[in-house]
């Protein structure tokens, strides 16, 4: 029986370990490497090694950053009195996309999940209601996913804020913008009714 | 403006420039190899910046193997009267898999596509007549993609092989195992009917 090459299964495990890469991706992506100047490897190769030793978090509001306090805790345009609070990195690069959102943020990294031994120890919640009893902080808008976990952790900080003097807000829900009110679903158009205003 | 730390953002580019990843795709990629433990993105990276140096081409069927020659063209229950053709190493795997082959492999690494300048010295053409010359080959399995470039390469190499004294034989087109003949599309369909059994 054929074995494929060690040090070209090696990269396929490798890429099929990342998330929505499976074997047949992993060993597209790896041939693609290998058909490709070495050079291209060795470039990823050093940028993927050089991550984790160049990206902290901000100790302040626990987003990736090369400096602390990261770019937007450090800039004085952006208004301390409002936070933001988002479950990973990734959610605070949609925000940022949108150029709306002027305050600063707050990384969960992570949203509760009892089931899975995720409770607000593991994610940055303490350090949440610390944040807000140091600084002066006039709101925090919850903008966890509408899903059922980011749904629960959004409850949990509401409650969790409820003793502080601070203005607690969540994204709102509704129909998508550009969408047919025909193809929205029933539990959105539920909301999309009920928050009308 | 809020810039994503630069070696994220280097990484994310480095992702982006793989098929079929795009900038989204690259990004979440980049996030999940953030949050994982160092160890494994320096893992891939080692991996990655050993790729080029352990992979070579077999020098008879141009396979990617780390010996040379290439495992298959070493094994002694192969039988080396017959060779597979094939466009690319991803289609070797793909054929392997089947573990119904039991020849050897010449690998073209591309198609001929005059438009974009791969013309027959491009690709390993003049290497698979030298080596039906050389070598006692009965017969040459053409096994490029049924694609208008496949057929092309296919009908190309069908000539030149011509004035050999070789069996060439092509992969049956037909309606693949499984398929309900209602879903199966007009070409193939034809196909299917012309060379029936």
């Amino acid at each position: 029986m054929y074995v494929v090459p060690p040090a070209l299964a090696r990269l396929v495990a490798d890429l099929n370990r990342l998330p929505g890469i499976g074997k047949k991706t992993a060993t597209r992506l790896a041939l693609y490497i290998l058909r490709r100047p070495a050079a291209e490897a060795q470039n990823l190769a050093v940028d993927l090694a050089e991550l984790h030793a160049a990206i902290k978090l901000c100790s302040n509001c626990h987003a990736f950053s090369e400096s602390d306090p990261c770019a937007i805790c450090d800039d004085p345009k952006r208004d301390p009195s409002i936070v933001c609070v988002v479950e990973e990195a990734g959610d605070l690069l949609a925000i940022e996309k949108t150029a709306f959102f002027r305050g600063q943020y707050h990384i969960l990294h992570g949203v509760l999940a009892p089931m899975e031994g995720i409770g607000p120890e593991e994610i940055k919640v303490d350090d949440l209601l610390s944040r807000v009893r140091r600084q002066r902080i006039a709101e925090v808008l919850i903008a966890t996913s509408s899903t059922v976990p980011g749904e629960a952790t959004a409850a949990y900080l509401a409650n969790r804020l409820q003793e502080l003097p601070v203005r607690v807000t969540r994204l709102a829900c509704g129909i998508p913008m550009g969408m047919d009110i025909k193809y929205a679903d029933e539990l959105t158009l539920a909301k999309a009714i009920e928050f009308r205003k």
